[in-house]
């Protein structure tokens, strides 16, 4: 397998507020899509805001929306066309720099005539066409504006990585790094390839689809299978990442597989099944790394994994509540090597365990062991939580189950960025 | 009813950060207590680290503790005490600087030191003695400079207010005010009197004795009758407060009460138990409010109340997922009348309504209704929410059921004093 991506890894500030429009040549997009992006005036400064992905046939698609009881217009009617069209779609249209969230009846009627125009511009019916937006809740949508851009928006679409970048530009918010990974393998003799790109920046926590992410492929897969394969894929990746506890009311993550690389049907319980669920989860994992690294404020990502559990579920709910611990992730901002906070936000998390029989290790170095502070060299040690990807471990020994959750620190910079949000 | 209290409406920065030493003389302490407090070397600087609190005679005591799965020592310790001496406590003695928190076996024998210690001095038995610690997790004790400490701290205890002072001082950790608060009621005849003190700025969150709090009273009562009164008192006090979602390892809330004023026993069910009740939720309430008030970094204290619910339990739910909601909270410290962070955060709480039929209310100001935005004033909305205190509510238009929690916003300073805590 190749995989060509926007480094993940680039998480520190200098990188990540760099300009990056080095899509490379090497780039290979799946065969039968085109793409295009261009700014309607949602977002100021002329700056991309509308985004199409099409495939050229009817593709299988599967979808994972936001659990948030508050949903927005979009995601209501995308999840019905979804359901109405049995997981067949032609379209994406994504407008960032407005929510279409909480806007009431006028807002269900934007996304409809998003939808509608949509499919008569490229030629399919409405429920082929998925609608996605992001940005503010609460403000009226002025669909004009997209309705308006929607001809020249049509016409630009291209197979081209200029247009695939300019995609994946157009679904940002605070975001300060597009977030793309391209991933290929051979089935049936043929080469396969996955592209995908995802937006979010706050607002991000597991047990929702948690942010918008879009995955193309050439591969060809029934709806239903490719359903199921996300639905498990989903847990371990977008599911296990969480930048503030809080979820948004626009999520999706949505995979379309048009089948153009000739590869041939991907049946159940096949070999070909395995190797691309592989390589799809790939792409899944690389994109949730990507939105944690471009967190808001972020500076590191941290993976936290408890192991020696008794079940899963038990290790995921203590690797979460240290993930969501304001006091853990402002001690990672600083290279804290504070264990003691661990310790506690481990011990508020509903799970029985004995602290006495517990072991954490920071980075690399044991700072916990049976109930008791481990000597260690804190410049050291504070050196190496500094880096650009930190790794805590916390040992239960209580059972043989583990969980794996990725997050951020919390900096003065995402206060920055959320307290003034809207202005 | 008389209330004296280190005002907890002086929330502003200025305020917050001047020295308070203005103890009125108008201070009336319960009979019968005395106070004292030095530095015995745990924290730098000569601070204040040490404080006793003695009864003359044996109190009726009541307390509440962490409910975190790792307890500090002199947790452990006190609640064995308090039930061994079947609620009769002499003394409470409390260092900051050091939580003597996963310290091993050392640590319950330093705890279990300071408590026999204290008890020798005063004349009392050990588990007479509650012990109380608070400071950073994980450094071993260095119980002798509590130890060597006690004859001076005994000597120089007394009944005044100056003691008394030094004592809110000495129990301090990040907390940038003391808290405190007086109250007197009037029971057969005789002025009974209450007083507290608090800490707490950090780790700060509900179904948890979620700080240090200790009530001394001249009333006479039963410590079953007491500890009811405490157990029902609380959820609507001390555990409807948050600062960061943390949960420390070493909280405590202890109310003692001697009989000294010589108001005669209290019994149940009588107006007389109506009377002191209120008297002590007066002061929990005050004290509460008091520790959100000085959290980590906050500008204002901020009340979320959600009406119309179905259960206390659905409304309660509802109003701690927005009140530790990392967004809503940011979104607070700059004074953004950001509504849609508050439904986003309601519709994840995991409690089913109908937004369409809710409406919220920030500051005064009705900004969302059945399912839409309200037109309002944005530079008047934002002038109000940057008030001390400021108030939001959530309607859901289901039931009866109604539920309050406190919270302050999440500012760069929260940040900035976690991010190097220890250092």
């Amino acid at each position: 397998m190749r995989i060509f991506s926007a480094s993940p890894s680039a998480s520190q500030a200098g990188e990540r507020r760099a300009k990056r429009s080095d899509l490379s040549d090497s780039l290979a997009l799946p065969r039968g899509f085109r793409f295009a992006a261009t700014a309607c005036g949602l977002k100021r400064n002329n700056k991309l805001d509308l985004g199409l992905l099409t495939s050229d046939t009817p593709a299988s698609a599967a979808g994972v929306f936001t659990t948030n009881l508050v949903q927005a217009a979009p995601v209501v009617l995308s999840r019905r066309h979804l359901r109405d069209s049995r997981g067949s779609i032609r379209a994406v249209i994504v407008n960032s720099g407005n929510a279409n969230c909480s806007t009431g009846q006028e807002g269900a009627r934007a996304s409809r005539a998003t939808a509608i125009a949509t499919a008569r511009t490229i030629g399919c019916k409405p429920d082929e066409v998925v609608v996605s937006s992001t940005g503010v809740i609460g403000v009226p949508l002025p669909v004009h504006k997209i309705l308006d851009a929607l001809p020249q928006l049509v016409a630009a679409q291209s197979a081209n990585a200029d247009q695939f970048a300019g995609f994946t530009r157009a679904i940002m918010t605070t975001d300060l790094v597009p977030k793309w990974v391209s991933q290929s393998c051979r089935i049936g003799g043929k080469r396969v390839r996955l592209v995908g790109c995802a937006k979010g920046s706050g607002m991000i926590h597991p047990n929702m689809a948690t942010m918008l992410a879009f995955v193309a492929t050439d591969a060809a897969i029934a709806p239903v299978l490719l359903q199921k394969l996300l639905a498990e894929i989903t847990p371990r990746t977008f599911n296990a990442i969480t930048v503030d506890g809080d979820t948004s009311t626009n999520d999706m993550v949505l995979v379309m597989a048009n089948g153009a690389s000739g590869c041939g049907r991907i049946a159940a319980g096949s070999a070909n099944l395995r190797i691309f669920s592989a390589a799809l989860e790939k792409v899944c994992h690389a994109l949730a790394l990507q939105i944690v690294s471009d967190g808001e404020g972020a500076q590191r990502v941290v993976e936290i994994e408890v192991r020696g559990a008794r079940s899963e579920a038990s290790a995921k709910q203590i690797a979460n509540t240290i993930a969501t611990s304001p006091l853990v992730k402002t001690a990672l901002a600083g290279g804290d090597p504070n264990w003691g906070r661990i310790l506690a936000a481990a011990g508020r998390a509903g799970v029985s365990f004995d602290p006495d029989r517990a072991e954490i290790t920071m980075a690399g170095i044991r700072v916990y062991r049976r109930g008791r502070a481990m000597p260690f060299n804190e410049s050291i040690a504070s050196k190496k939580l500094l880096a650009p990807h930190v790794k805590i471990s916390l040992e239960l020994r209580q059972g043989q189950a583990s969980a794996r959750v990725w997050t951020c620190d919390l900096t003065a910079e995402y206060v920055r960025i959320n307290a003034r949000y809207r202005t």
